[in-house]
């Protein structure tokens, strides 16, 4: 049998706390060599009459501890628009019919091959997101950190800010975003599911004055914050390495990342569909980071090296790529606890397998 | 809608002529970037406890003249046993409930993102198999090529003469297999199936004797035939580059290959599940060919290059690795004509896609 699950009962099975500790030991085995991963790729096909591209994204990784292996793939009509606030973003088209996405996670037993469960990527991919950064704050942040200054108000910038409360003992969040009633929105929703004061403020500036922790959660290509506003002590968490200007990363006392695999592979048919401007010349060219030699949170989680060596030090955590084995990590988390309440729907064996050998 | 296939639709829908000519245009659109592949990667994670090792494959390819995209994937337990007989192979075993596979093609529209079919693998990769290789005599091999002497008699065997047969005039097959109620079977099946005499045979230098086109078919680490059997006018077609001496390859006047994307990427955790040993040292060390510098397939159906030059000349074509377009371009093919004849089962849009984006 195959489980068929929704949304719905991801948000209501996947547990913050739990979806954290199991990240953490999926980060460890694989600092061990106990776990794996096939490295992101995003397949690009220019689609001129719709001004945008196809991307086909995948991403695999496995996990013998819970004996599961997971495929990620979403498939999507990507547009790089030029906003007129010259931010650049990546926007993600709802192509399909109901304005709807696709993106989706198969997790399979790497005892019997199965295929265990189905399930759409939305809610556990942002469990997953958050639980990571959540992981560098665990393992770098201060231990008496309270304040938090969130940039983004946008789908990540929740479970960012859930995943930090659940590791730091949180009591005020400012949150900016350039959209005032988005701020104003998200700062309602979020302190009622937090049990803190969220706070919207005007500018970049104010949300990261004094705080402990400043969270970047936006999609953005350019940097949201200044090197400038720094303080001793802060710990910094980045969706995204543009997110943060270079300068950023080069006062940070110590930079850890999520995985050396770096970045997706990129494949491209044609050229016209390569986002040709600055920004990626800039990450073409480099911003002089020796980034592959940071550590990766699995160095961290498992003891090998220390988050942090005093309350003055600045740290930083750049989740730079995600990981298949995110998705078997929290993926077998969600299967089980789907089969222990008996949520989801079940397929019929005979859909996926076959009689014959390919 | 998605649209589940199973593998008697896939045999009932799929005609071998058909496949033939729309790889082609799929080869050729490749070779002028008009279509793209993200190579095969084989993920594998050892299973001490069955002896064997857990193996995740996965292929990708974007054949925009039909408007899809394919991802073709298998969850396999796979053992190398060392035979009795001295031969290495390669075996995934049934590990499902029922004695069963999972091998399975997903298809997407690069229009609107749509997941549009679901189907096990196991018929569908024997076309593209059989067409590839058919693609490869009919670019190379003599004009009047009559004769095949065909090395296997399994799975693949059959979709191998199946395509032979539809781009030469072939009159007689001699088949050899090391198990000679296994020829015989085969011989009795597709004698009725392509209306020739196929005559099972003994030893492989039979088979290979006087033929126009040798066809190997097995799933042999080893090489099954020798380099002083061949005679000039010879086309030879395999499917793995150790079931051909070396010296075949170096005595054929033309080599083309299926693709320079060579061989799957291997991603090993830990070291016990290698099979290491003296052939896989060969593959690593090479066999003295410059694989990367022969033709592709697709230069010779988009005529940049040809395939032999005049009737004396020894060719030979290598199906080296496969490629996600092959599954793109047939899974097109097979898609359309199960919308045409109605066939298949239609699943929810609402199971594989979402209302979020992730």
């Amino acid at each position: 049998m195959t489980l068929l699950l929704n949304n719905d009962e991801a948000e209501r099975l996947l547990k913050m706390p739990e979806v954290i500790d199991e990240l953490a030991l999926a980060y460890s085995d694989l600092a061990r060599d106990q776990a794996i991963n096939r490295n992101r790729s995003d397949t690009a096909i220019p689609r001129p009459k719709l001004g945008a591209s196809y991307v086909f994204k995948s991403m695999e990784g496995g996990y013998p501890r819970r004996g599961v292996y997971a495929l990620r793939i979403s498939s999507d009509i990507i547009q790089w628009p030029n906003r007129a606030d010259g931010q650049h973003r990546k926007e993600k088209l709802p192509a399909l019919p109901g304005n709807r996405w696709l993106g989706l996670v198969l997790l399979f037993s790497i005892d019997n091959c199965e295929l265990l469960a189905v399930l759409p990527d939305g809610i556990i991919q942002r469990f997953r997101v958050g639980a990571t950064n959540g992981l560098g704050i665990k393992m770098m942040a201060r231990q008496n950190a309270r304040r938090i200054g969130l940039i983004g108000a946008g789908y990540q910038a929740g479970t960012q800010a859930l995943a930090a409360c659940a590791v730091r003992t949180i009591e005020e969040i400012r949150v900016y975003s350039p959209t005032a009633a988005k701020r104003q929105a998200f700062a309602d929703e979020w302190s009622d599911k937090l049990g803190i004061p969220v706070i919207p403020v005007a500018h970049a500036k104010e949300a990261v004055a004094n705080a402990d922790i400043v969270l970047c959660a936006t999609n953005s290509m350019q940097p949201v914050i200044q090197a400038d506003w720094l303080e001793p002590g802060m710990h910094l968490s980045s969706l995204k390495r543009f997110e943060l200007p270079a300068e950023c990363y080069r006062r940070a006392d110590r930079v850890a990342v999520h995985t050396r695999l770096w970045e997706p592979d990129m494949l491209m048919m044609g050229e016209e569909n390569i986002p040709d401007d600055e920004l990626w010349a800039k990450r073409k060219a480099g911003d002089g980071i020796d980034w592959l030699n940071q550590p990766e949170i699995g160095q961290l989680t498992s003891g090998q090296i220390s988050g942090r060596d005093n309350d003055q030090q600045i740290t930083c955590f750049m989740n730079n790529v995600g990981l298949g084995l995110q998705f078997a990590a929290a993926g077998a988390l969600l299967f089980e606890k789907a089969r222990q309440t008996g949520a989801g729907r079940e397929l019929p064996l005979e859909w996926f397998t076959q009689s014959v050998v390919s």
